[in-house]
């Protein structure tokens, strides 16, 4: 029954059978060219500073907006939504934890890719949902054909994650043409990178629920604010569950740093451009020591060597100070997560592979 | 089957059955004098504030610490304990959200009290526990002798909320005494304002936690931090449901900010005994207007009066701009939850009651 590492007799029974979701190393050591959780090498907007050190105020003692209204409204204006049509959580986790709650749990299994987001088998775990895993074609990629099968509700990241490999909206389209009466959640955390966003969707799909987090190309993965945009009906749905959870999921700071980056349309798209050329470098130069690499839509790449095994290789760059992510899964045991950092850290990266290979 | 106000065909089951809490109203008017949350009326320590600024920085694009290291150490150090009795969360009521998943949930009912934090059902409906509460006496205090009956676990709030009535440290001790085999959890949210610690008892008791938050004695409702201290085993459970729902729950200037304020005792002390020294005034200015005040060992007074209905003499303040909490609950509805604010609050409160009788 229990697979926990020191169960003890006060654990409920469904503690005793977790197996948490295990995020990419933070290391406490300095001077790592740290390329294994996808942050933005580039900071954001100043103007979120500015936001945040206006909160470090004695108004810190009242409760923060439990509706945080004027983030919503931000979000609505800029998305071309109604604010009933967003809402927001402590990072794209959460959001998409109160999602499954919500949407996800349904007479019909759940599907998602065989090959995903770690956290998706995770919360299936924690709130007894029934998960139905759907390969991957061979090119590691998404097919919506093979969605059509019964289901209750169907759940994938878009770029798809650790792939990289982005569906056009089209996809997304004929998929919900399929799956009128099933909720459909796309995980938009790296979309801003180069894929085609299923927002404008949600008009004519009430079973369509777009998540987005700020801690990528927002460069806001250290302020923890995540949202979502669907039709108002599921929008209500993840509102109960958040009531039912914790009334004030976003303290003032976080609520008025993500306002400000909204702010800053400028900042965002020089950040993004910085990124995808510098992806682009990197593919070319991973390519030219003999790498395959996916074609990526998101901030990150993922790659192997036909002579050397993901695992090995990892290790070998972390003795060389450069953090990349491995994924110890089949199918994907051979491949690195490597994210797109800056111009320095590429070239750190590029050199200490070359002494790998 | 449901209970929604507006359920759609792609809710969950569960999400239809909810019955979500209801939080204090946070008006959007200001001039109002807001004593309906149990804010503290002074503010967080200057220290807290520069340690957000600090974090107002390029760095917010990396991850924050999912273990909170730092923070966990001070909290350890500050309590006695050791950092992995310590557990942190996204305001107390997250980290009470993870105690129901991971401890409170057993094969025997939970038993808390029939008058306490509202939270509490909510959490045991979104959550599938069975609950049975536990009458309070005649004069509106927990008995431990009530809870000699069968039960899987056991939580309350001291002082107990909304009525503001400690337990004495004794008490807990016999309670725990009689119920070794059960998880018993004491949410301490208001604690520091003049009743006594169960932390002590965390070292001879493995099935005792004991929940913090630092939105009331800390004046950091606006930040959300919640944390807990009990066994390393109750904390193993907690930090899998936890690494099973979000990785990273507090954000870089929730961290920093918390543990700045642990650094300034002095602040702290100061901002205790002026709440303690307005509540004895507001205690006393209310008994002889005529009303029946419990004695609070928190920053609220629970209180009535012989004439008048609550919910009148609610809404009749809030006519005034006097906000007051009211619930519309048995046995307590007569009952007004009023915040200790600063000293000019008080007398408005009290010029706008004398007003209303």
């Amino acid at each position: 029954m229990s697979t926990g590492t020191n169960p003890n007799r006060f654990w409920s029974r469904l503690v005793r059978e977790l197996r948490p979701y295990v995020p990419g190393e933070q290391p406490r050591m300095s001077n790592l060219v740290k390329l294994n959780t996808n942050e933005n090498p580039f900071g954001p907007s100043p103007r979120v500073s500015d936001a945040i050190r206006a909160e470090a105020a004695e108004t810190l003692r009242l409760y923060p907006d439990p509706e945080a209204v004027a983030l919503r409204q931000a979000l609505a204006a800029y998305h071309g939504a109604r604010p009933e049509q967003v809402f927001v959580g402590n990072g794209s986790d959460e959001v998409l934890a109160h999602a499954f709650v919500a949407l996800l749990k349904q007479d019909a299994p759940l599907l998602f890719p065989d090959i995903t987001y770690g956290f998706f088998p995770a919360w299936c775990r924690l709130f007894g949902i029934e998960a139905e895993t759907v390969p991957l074609d061979s090119a590691l990629r998404i097919r919506i054909a093979d969605y059509a099968r019964p289901a209750g509700a169907i759940i994938f990241p878009n770029p798809n994650a650790p792939t990289g490999i982005a569906l056009g909206r089209a996809e997304i389209a004929a998929l919900l043409q399929t799956h009128p009466g099933q909720p459909v959640v796309v995980d938009e955390a790296y979309v801003d990178f180069g894929a085609e966003t299923a927002i404008p969707l949600v008009a004519s799909h009430p079973n369509l629920l777009v998540v987005r987090t700020m801690s990528k190309s927002r460069a806001l993965a250290g302020l923890r604010v995540g949202y979502a945009i669907g039709d108002a009906g599921l929008i209500e749905a993840l509102v109960r569950v958040k009531d039912s959870f914790n009334s004030y999921p976003l303290g003032r700071p976080a609520q008025a740093g993500a306002v400000a980056a909204l702010e800053d349309e400028t900042h965002f798209q020089r950040s993004l451009a910085l990124v995808i050329e510098e992806r682009d470098r990197l593919t070319q130069a991973l390519t030219r020591l003999g790498f395959e690499v996916l074609p990526s839509a998101a901030n990150f790449v993922f790659a192997r060597h036909p002579a050397r095994a993901g695992a090995e290789l990892a290790a070998e760059l972390r003795a060389q100070a450069v953090l990349v992510r491995h994924f110890a899964r089949p199918r994907i045991s051979d491949y690195l997560r490597i994210t797109v950092g800056t111009n320095t850290q590429t070239d750190v990266l590029l050199a200490a592979l070359a002494r790998c290979l």
